[in-house]
């Protein structure tokens, strides 16, 4: 058997090993937040949360305090195209800026109480940290708009990867995650990914990332075209997709989310390269559905459209396009907010007023 | 010297005590956030925030560690045109509610570590409790479908409440504030302000509130109308409108609005009835602008609007739609995150990167 094969089989493991959702006690959720002191839904998504987190757990409120924010970190071959306004060495300095805390998404996992759990999927350099995970498939991948970015065995082992973090984290206590990366050139391969798999046009599908300019704006749209004109992904193979015009961490991504619905957990979705993941892993795993929880709406322009693909609606609106995870760290709040209103809140019959 | 003269000057006098945004303290604040380790403005809205609240303060990163949701509550004369889905009654029940910490907002503040201070500036009904600040001016308004709702002494009272309020919480260490209230019959009262105040049809400003029904909602437009008919407010006269088509509670959170300016304290907006509070506090004082800060969009049909009409953005849309300060309280979250990353997040300097 070959280690392509071997790696095929292990997804297909895991992904038949996804929990269903369970509706009795989303449903119970229901039952429960209708009889709190307020007018039925008029808690609005917080209520919708309370039952999805009710149904993902089989508890109607579930005990999550222990969380993390997985960050995916690797290269990409198609930045020697130009079209980051950072240079790919910009990656192994903010994984050194993730493990001595001082990212924006180490800040807001301290106020959230979560961890930052940071892999090395494929950075383009040495890294050593007792902090780090490191899990390199490669060295960065290769220029997609000259060749596929990595060969399928490398894009499945980029996803067994996030299976493997997420699992492990889950047998350490961990019940809720969140998604996030680090990856010069990363809204590239997500555009790419988006334009294949949510059939959105490169232009839909393009933005400006860390802010390029109008005219490396047109200059990426075409490097993204000539990427899936040159490899021609197939729409119907997700790992094709991923390993052809993707990233090493958004297959690493893909991964975290069949692992949490496998570990039965909670897992909040960052902004438009975390929702590109999602999408290869609603692609490979419709059973992931369900837990998923969407966050913010970044200001990278793809995002609107690839949520609406994705059938999520976010709850924050902050006008963020940083990715790490910060938008999805942020919405862990909201997480919490549902299931401490559940517990706490007063009934109408508590109060003596029967529910009208 | 009349008592109506008398708080027209205490009115005039706290107006006149605003104190002026800071612009350059704003400005440093962004100069400060620019050279930290992420794409200029990928922090969207979080990084506006750190710089009005350093322009509001005249500190980088002011410490705003106490803070508190004012939850002003008041009974409605209106309501016995049956215009809410609850009765009148309700308003005590949910004041001993807030007061016995079961409802959302109490929830939401403990989530956040605020105080909910609570108070009675008109229930119609007795209410004595030691954590309750009874204020009430009169036992819930009259009938604003027949005559004003009150009048402009009445009116005055109220603002000056809410001043008062805020300035003894500013006194006591409080330095963040957010705004609440509880009136069954309250999303009546702030459409008519908000036709007459942000000039919107009663069509466009009037709303479901607790959950009417199509008829229900046809009828309460109607009284919106006639309440705007039989009192012919003036809409350069913001008491004059708050007296005769507002609410008691509505009055005092304009009045929470210019006490916070006036103690150089920020204040979250929430939802509908804040919002058009918010809307009398601008029309009698501009110099208020710069120390608001929108939270969340609400299902309230009107709120979008009137909060463009405002200036403000929501930064929040989870479809809620309960009032009491929760969407406020929520958005403490990200006031908390923008001073955090400000303090927090390292440079590109400390990371061996110039900032491009």
């Amino acid at each position: 058997m070959t280690t392509e094969n071997r790696y095929e089989e292990q997804l297909q493991a895991a992904i038949d090993g996804i929990r269903p959702f369970n509706e009795a006690y989303a449903r119970r959720a229901r039952q429960h937040s209708d009889g709190l002191t307020k007018p039925p839904g008029s808690l609005g998504r917080l209520e919708d949360l309370a039952a999805q987190l009710a149904g993902i757990t089989g508890e109607l409120w579930p005990e999550l305090s222990r969380k993390a924010v997985i960050v995916m970190a690797a290269d990409h071959g198609v930045c020697e195209e130009g079209v980051s306004a950072f240079p790919s060495s910009v990656t192994p300095l903010m994984v050194h800026n993730f493990l001595a805390g001082g990212a924006a998404v180490n800040v807001l996992a301290r106020q959230a109480g979560a961890e930052v759990v940071c892999v090395d999927v494929g950075v383009a350099a040495e890294l050593e940290h007792p902090m780090l995970l490191s899990r390199k498939v490669m060295m960065g991948t290769h220029n997609m708009a000259k060749g596929a970015a990595m060969n399928r065995e490398q894009a499945l082992q980029a996803i067994l990867t996030g299976i493997e973090v997420v699992s492990s984290q889950a047998e350490q206590g961990v019940r809720l995650f969140a998604t996030g990366e680090m990856g010069i050139g990363n809204t590239t391969a997500s555009a790419a990914i988006a334009s294949v798999l949510a059939e959105l046009s490169p232009e839909q599908a393009v933005g400006r990332g860390t802010g390029i300019s109008d005219e490396a704006l047109a200059h990426k749209v075409k490097v993204v075209q000539r990427a899936i004109a040159v490899n021609d992904p197939d729409r119907n193979d997700p790992v094709d997709v991923v390993a052809k015009v993707g990233g090493l961490e958004i297959a690493g991504l893909a991964g975290v989310y069949i692992g949490a619905a496998m570990r039965g957990c909670p897992v909040v979705v960052d902004g438009f390269i975390s929702s590109a993941a999602a999408l290869v892993a609603l692609k490979l795993a419709e059973g992931v559905r369900p837990y998923l929880i969407a966050s913010h709406l970044s200001h990278e322009q793809g995002h609107r459209l690839l949520l609406e693909k994705l059938g999520l609606q976010p709850m924050v609106q902050l006008g963020m396009r940083l990715g790490e995870g910060t938008g999805a760290v942020l919405a862990f709040h909201y997480v919490e907010a549902a299931l401490r209103l559940m517990q706490e809140m007063a009934t109408f019959q508590d109060i003596g007023l029967e529910n009208s």
